[in-house]
């Protein structure tokens, strides 16, 4: 059964156009925000996602790395989400293999810029949605 | 300055084919799931969605209202944020007044039908992301 919701999952996760991610600020509000798609994925338990260093949502996963990532498919009405902690890394090593050509166009000084940094999700959970009804499921 | 925002941000609400509504749960995780678009709305102020009444969404708001709503743009890569609270009604005015011809596919006892309420939420402030850069604004 869990291997039918990773299956269907990923699918979700191919046919996104985007990932929103979530945090948790200071004075306990969900936030969110839409990301370009992650950069690497193994299944549906770790993904990296490419962000700068300053930004607000990086500065909130460093106090509180409760997170959630959500995925959907408009044409079909079907999300994913997955819940679990966020890492903020800016070891050189990590952002040398997630670095791509035309990351210069954001961060002007390279893949050693210090304004970019990774973000690495890792799944505790899941929760499908699909034709108005719910399930959670085992990552 | 605000009103610009208003008005770019309200450009966004209605280009958003989803809105993206997000919930902290018990164990103090952000929670976000996609919606259908508001049935009504005041501005960036106020927003009314349908929902099922048993939906965990709903469970977790009726505990802490703290939630916050996103719009996006997926052409131009524009989101707006708003942070603010979200008050569960199932006073029988307000389920009229939402309700829609169609309803029934989804709630089969009409607008009576227990499963059905109203989720409000009103903003406090809000976030705007255009061009990869972020500003915050009050709504």
């Amino acid at each position: 059964m869990t291997r039918n919701f990773i299956n269907a999952g990923l699918g979700i996760v191919a046919r996104s156009s985007k990932t929103i991610i979530a945090s948790v600020d200071d004075d306990g509000f969900p936030n969110l925000k839409a990301m370009l798609q992650p950069r690497e994925h193994d299944g549906l338990k770790v993904f990296y996602f490419t962000t700068n260093t300053h930004s607000m949502r990086v500065q909130q996963y460093l106090k509180n790395p409760k997170a959630s990532i959500y995925f959907y498919d408009t044409r079909f009405f079907k999300g994913v989400m997955l819940r679990g902690k966020m890492e903020v890394l800016q070891d050189q090593d990590t952002k040398d293999r997630i670095w791509r050509d035309g990351d210069n166009m954001y961060y002007s000084l390279g893949v050693t810029d210090p304004g970019y940094c990774v973000l690495k999700f890792t799944a505790l959970n899941g929760r499908m949605y699909e034709n108005f009804k719910s399930c959670d499921f085992k990552v």
